[in-house]
């Protein structure tokens, strides 16, 4: 604790050492965020792509390899180049991520996102030559987002500062709920392009619809006020009114009624336009993201230097007035202790450092605190994805299906969704 | 992935890179608790040697200076002791500690947990001139005894392995419900030497017993089969009954009873023989966390070393099928994908290390599932102890009688007592 101690080599550490271990530590998880978010933007940037690449594959299978056969190939293009910068953002911060592994989840979840990325080519060599239908290559790409997606929010799952994993939630909902988006995108090109949907495909559409609009709840409940003012213009546009036109249409439309089929384009137009606008809120929250990390971590560095200082002068005060602590230090453990009940000095140093200590705790404590909610929003994601898959396995329905009863239920018994996802998965054991 | 792609220096990491450093992080954890229960094992001996040198400081106070004058010089002797290998432990896990922090949390209990160590000699110091009460110097050892106790508790916190988060829970319950017992044994010793139990007195010796009982039955559930046999002989032991015996008698004499003033030595020696039958159980689970992390760590070292032997045959059986891929290995990001499509072995390579990886998800899926009964025995005490500090100060109530309140609150609502410490936290700000 005190500098004089320090230059004697077997001296165990200090009350002082672990209070700064303390507060390195947070520094520590606060330099990885800054350096893991260059890894979320670059995941972001390849959903994107992804999401781009999958549209465009869609309408050249549905038009039998006619229509986007050059725009699905700068796609690919595009999403090679991104996959490029996600692959190197990872590069720069394996080392981190592997020396000092915070999260096996994350890594397996990264681990299965590059196999995903490594059997990309295999995928769009069957899209070439035709050999998947529009749906298999609609569920690959699906999946491969879906792991990319994983790897944010088990990223989300491993933030120590409560506004951080904040921004995080806001993040991975909003990737979210824009994916269900892009889902919604390739059903409802489907389902105009032939002319009319049949009941599978409209449950579907209210499926995506509905699992939408609850992701960018949690993302609202959670973005920084740019990206929710953002959020509020994208809502605010006529584009929303003519979407939601478009999906009557397609929901209350039966199989046996035929729609123009032109109408495929426009709603194609129009949902790629809401993805890319839904991207430039994702970039706003990535860029609060990044100036939040930026912030904490400057702050984190100063309370960190102002408590070295702290603890210095204070071992400072300690030295002249116990002249004796420094001649007489000998390492017996009694000593320290003796000197300091001999005047007040080393009280008044005791009681400094405790004070250090005791605010540490409190913060820390707040700190915890502020991060529940975070967390609970993390958890009940992972809650009603395992209730669904209980269901799905139970009463023997897809996975829209175990949606809607999950749905269903919370309604009938006017409980939220997550209260019921945990009150079925608390049961699951007596259910069996 | 393949190891012919390793020799290059800038090629990404693959999934099987990320794959085995997921395996990695989970073995790095159980290696750090192979070396943190050295460190809970010194604390489990220093507590115990703490909780002694408290009783002794207790009889020397409460006898003005003349019983256990050198019993109390022989415990602080032996204090010393454990606190010195208590000292060398942390050393020797210091660099893990601070290199690789995994919980500024835990980092900080342990400056909390040092600094009180540092005052000790002020405290005992205190003792030796009468200066204290004995009740100051019972509160101000049992300040020290917490904080040793929330460094095993926050140890728990950082736990991967469900079987070693279990023990652990069972272990800080186990050393909590000790140290209601060594505290109950002070208020037995006042009220039995003074010669009867006021009505503060006698409340304080039930919430002793009662958050005892807690302790110890979160301790069954958690412990292994050996430890819960060494308990339950405990729990046989004729002096459970004398105990008992001696616990009705304190709290049904009220204060102008008189009670035989010889019965504080017969109480005092009763409870410290239960103490240290505790310690033996403490010890008991201790050995088990030990066996345990040695298995896991056998196990988890075993598994990734067949994982990397898994990995490595796939690539033997990937190479000499698709010498082109080895031949053309110019880092194009295409080329691996375009050769995994041209035959069928590459596609089996694939679904390999897929399904690796899908083994991996849901392990780690099933070990989270399984900690997650361990982790909730740590927040409801959290919760509970949140829930009393919101009552001490909303109600201006002291600790006791807050339990106490909390306690009514379950039985009126037939509730459990976490569950009602859980709706008193989500209502704290309603009802500020």
């Amino acid at each position: 604790m005190n500098t004089s101690r320090k230059q004697q080599a077997p001296t165990p550490p200090s009350a002082a050492d672990y209070l700064i271990a303390s507060r390195q530590c947070e520094l520590m998880n606060l330099q990885y965020f800054l350096q893991m978010g260059k890894v979320v933007q670059s995941i972001s940037n390849l959903v994107h792509g992804l999401q781009r690449e999958r549209g465009a594959s869609n309408v050249f299978l549905g038009s039998g390899g006619e229509k986007f056969v050059n725009e699905r190939r700068a796609t690919i293009a595009e999403s090679e180049r991104l996959a490029g910068i996600f692959e190197q953002a990872l590069a720069e911060v394996h080392e981190e991520l592997t020396a000092h592994p915070v999260s096996s989840h994350l890594l397996n979840h990264i681990a299965s996102a590059l196999h995903g990325l490594e059997e990309l080519p295999a995928l769009r060599a069957g899209v070439e030559s035709r050999g998947l239908s529009a749906a298999e290559a609609t569920e690959a790409y699906s999946g491969l987002i879906h792991e990319f997606i994983t790897v944010v929010f088990e990223a989300a799952d491993t933030a120590v500062d409560p506004s951080i994993a904040g921004l995080l939630v806001a993040m991975v909902h909003l990737m979210n709920g824009k994916e269900f988006c892009g889902q919604e995108r390739a059903v409802g090109s489907a389902g105009f392009s032939s002319g009319g949907f049949d009941g599978a495909l409209s449950k579907r559409m209210m499926h995506l619809v509905e699992a939408q609009e609850r992701c960018f709840e949690v993302f609202v409940s959670f973005s920084d006020d740019q990206s929710r003012e953002l959020w509020q213009t994208l809502r605010a546009n006529d584009r929303e009114v003519e979407i939601e036109r478009l999906r009557q249409l397609g929901c209350s439309v039966g199989r046996y009624k035929s729609l123009d089929p032109e109408l495929a384009d426009h709603w194609f137009r129009l949902m790629s336009e809401r993805m890319d606008e839904l991207k430039t809120v994702e970039d706003a929250v990535e860029g609060s993201f990044h100036t939040r990390c930026v912030e904490r971590f400057a702050e984190a560095r100063n309370s960190l230097a102002h408590q070295e200082t702290l603890i210095a002068s204070l071992d400072q005060q300690d030295t002249p007035s116990q002249p004796l602590l420094v001649l007489c230090d000998s390492g017996d453990d009694a000593r320290a202790g003796e000197s300091w009940n001999s005047d007040g000095v080393g009280q008044q140093f005791g009681r400094s450092i405790f004070d250090l200590v005791q605010e540490q705790t409190r913060r820390l404590q707040q700190m915890n605190d502020e991060l529940q909610s975070a967390k609970e929003a993390l958890e009940d994601r992972k809650t009603q994805e395992k209730a669904v898959l209980l269901l799905m396995d139970h009463r023997k329905i897809d996975n829209d299906e175990a949606h809607r009863v999950l749905r269903k239920l919370a309604m009938d018994q006017g409980k939220k969704l997550p209260e019921v996802a945990r009150a079925l998965v608390s049961m699951a054991d007596v259910l069996k």
